[in-house]
């Protein structure tokens, strides 16, 4: 199978106009600025990931009316500057046994309000408190949650290819031997037709048979699949750089009354989910809507987590798709829905696709069939 | 080759013995009590490691005169009652859409002073101090800095045994071919070997060629190796959960009297260091003596990086040998020695053991031969 041309790659100019809409995104929401850790947001504002995270500070700092600035450990600055979006950043360099909280600190304000990356280590938001006592710091998640949620045609465009590709690997899984394989052998073909498809990292390859289905975080184990198992398959990793995850319950020959009943429930579950995506609906809705599906069939207690959630470059990010989460949909925004039943001890049944928003409603980036399939 | 017999797997009762010494230590630093996260400090305590590190909170706490109490998310309970430390431990669960800190909260006095993983997300201490305004938060590198730092002897099996596996892949590294070819190619060699030496992952493997050698931050890249050239190796993972980290240099052909004389430099550097290792020296000792016997010699403004890091279930953990780190070493640490000399542009030497403090002084971890290698 051959993939489509990849697409363009970001520029400096890309990364620049992404900063500064930070910086606005930042003084809307009251803050004197952002600081950013190495992750997800820091890869999405600069390009730029260090080979490893570590105790060594490295911490962009984002505010209005200067240049974002980023202090890096001097050994690691020849990476940093060789990220494509290091040139739109002024880098400030720290020596072993200096104390980089105190030359982070100088690009912010004592008394400032802060948004700093929800996975910053804790030693770094403790060395900043302690350099800046009377500066407050927030989580992005919660005081700019929404900061990659929407995402641009050039990120929609690599998380389409990322969802053909996922779609691409289910259509070849389901031709391959089930039965008498352990999870494992059938999780690893899972990651080498994401590979096969594309993908340069493959995050998880979840192979839930039988009983195994019924706790969502099982990944592979080395259980043999048996015949009449239902098997749940969750998949994704990355291409390009973006996302994928999608999830389909198959069974080893013909489905048992209940499993077909639970799939149904589930699947009535995901569409109705889907139907209610439109730019200004809660996210909550969207959970609400999938949980009330499964409530009325009587299987509320075993749907035990929420709806979905946001996908870019991480395949785990706002928004959550979750009861408390008032914040509303946007065009560009994509996420999962993946409402699932779970029968402690006997098996499990789960049915995700990504679904970006549009000005007219939901779109999915995955479009293999939802009905049961029955593999061998 | 074979690998000796794997050690015995450490018990529930490992588990709850390190929990209650970390108690211990935790009253003796004044602290009323530990929060982990997941990472290092939760393997080395439970075993637990979570299938992937999430905005969902999952916090071990550890207070005097309390069971120790994990709180996890609902559908990772399952995984965390797998743990082999999880019957010494409390599992408290947590669904969607409720408050995790609060949850946690309850085990935690608001004015109580804690100690928190250096790598828990920014966004959970955030949450925490959130419900315990009164609370002080500490990193655990600040006031529990040689929390894992001395290793048991069931700890020290493994980490020679990471030791010896590393030191084979160094033997059979220098047999391959390097002469014009690429330094990915090495490094996938080393990788191999010390897969094949018993490694169950591997973290790092540098090929730093001709002016490669002189970042010491990079990895591998698609620079061809040419004749003349020095090659710094330096590779590590992780065996039976315990980590290996050595470095040599070597030359393509035989080396120039400039490479020779700076690797006797680094060499003399190492050797020093290592002779200065014994219980009760403070840490930044071991890093004056290398940085001594370097400035000497008239690099010392090439040597840009500390002398070395502690190991055991990381590769990068306390104890640092740096200036300012005054604290003593003590019987049973494990940490690298690892002088190095960057001429940028040209090349870089640096070399590398493991070392262990015993009542005696140093022992290595890592022993093949200091000499400038030359390779093919």
């Amino acid at each position: 199978m051959t993939t489509p041309a990849p697409p363009r790659g970001f520029t400096t100019e890309d990364y620049a106009a992404r900063m500064a809409r930070v910086v606005e995104q930042a003084v809307e929401a009251g803050l004197d600025g952002v600081v950013v850790a190495p992750g997800p947001d820091l890869v999405w504002l600069t390009g730029y990931q260090p080979t490893a995270i570590t105790e060594r500070l490295t911490l962009l700092s984002l505010v209005p009316g200067a240049r974002p600035t980023m202090v890096v450990p001097i050994l690691e600055r020849p990476d940093a500057e060789a990220a494509p979006g290091a040139p739109a950043v002024a880098l400030r360099d720290w020596t072993d046994g200096s104390d980089p909280y105190r030359t982070a600190s100088g690009f912010l304000e004592d008394g400032g309000r802060y948004g700093i990356s929800d996975a910053a280590w804790a030693a770094h938001l403790l060395g900043l408190q302690h350099v800046l006592p009377a500066a407050s710091f927030d989580g992005l998640g919660r005081c700019l949650p929404m900061l990659r949620a929407v995402k641009g045609a050039d990120e929609l465009e690599r998380l389409d290819a990322a969802g053909a590709a996922a779609d691409a690997t289910y259509r070849e899984i389901v031709e391959v031997p089930f039965e008498g394989r352990l999870e494992t052998e059938v999780a690893a073909d899972l990651a080498r037709l994401l590979r096969e498809h594309g993908h340069e990292q493959v995050d998880f390859t979840v192979v839930g048979s039988g009983p195994n289905g019924a706790n969502p975080h099982h990944e592979a184990g080395d259980r043999r699949i048996q015949h009449g198992d239902a098997v749940v398959l969750d998949f994704g990793g990355l291409m390009y750089g973006y996302g994928s995850d999608t999830t389909r319950t198959v069974t080893v020959g013909e489905p048992s009354p209940e499993v077909q009943e639970v799939h149904d429930v589930v699947r009535a579950a995901q569409q109705a989910a889907f139907a209610a995506v439109r730019p200004g609906v809660p996210c909550q809705e969207i959970d609400r809507v999938a949980r009330g599906v499964i409530t009325e069939a009587g299987y509320g207690e075993q749907f035990i987590h929420r709806t979905g959630h946001g996908i870019g470059v991480t395949t785990h990010e706002p928004p959550y798709m979750v009861e408390g989460e008032e914040q509303p949909l946007r065009t560009g925004m994509c996420f999962s829905i993946e409402p699932g039943i779970y029968l402690t001890g006997r098996f499990g049944v789960r049915i995700e696709d990504i679904v970006t928003v549009t000005d007219e409603g939901g779109r999915r980036l995955n479009n293999t069939d939802h009905r049961l399939h029955v593999v061998v």
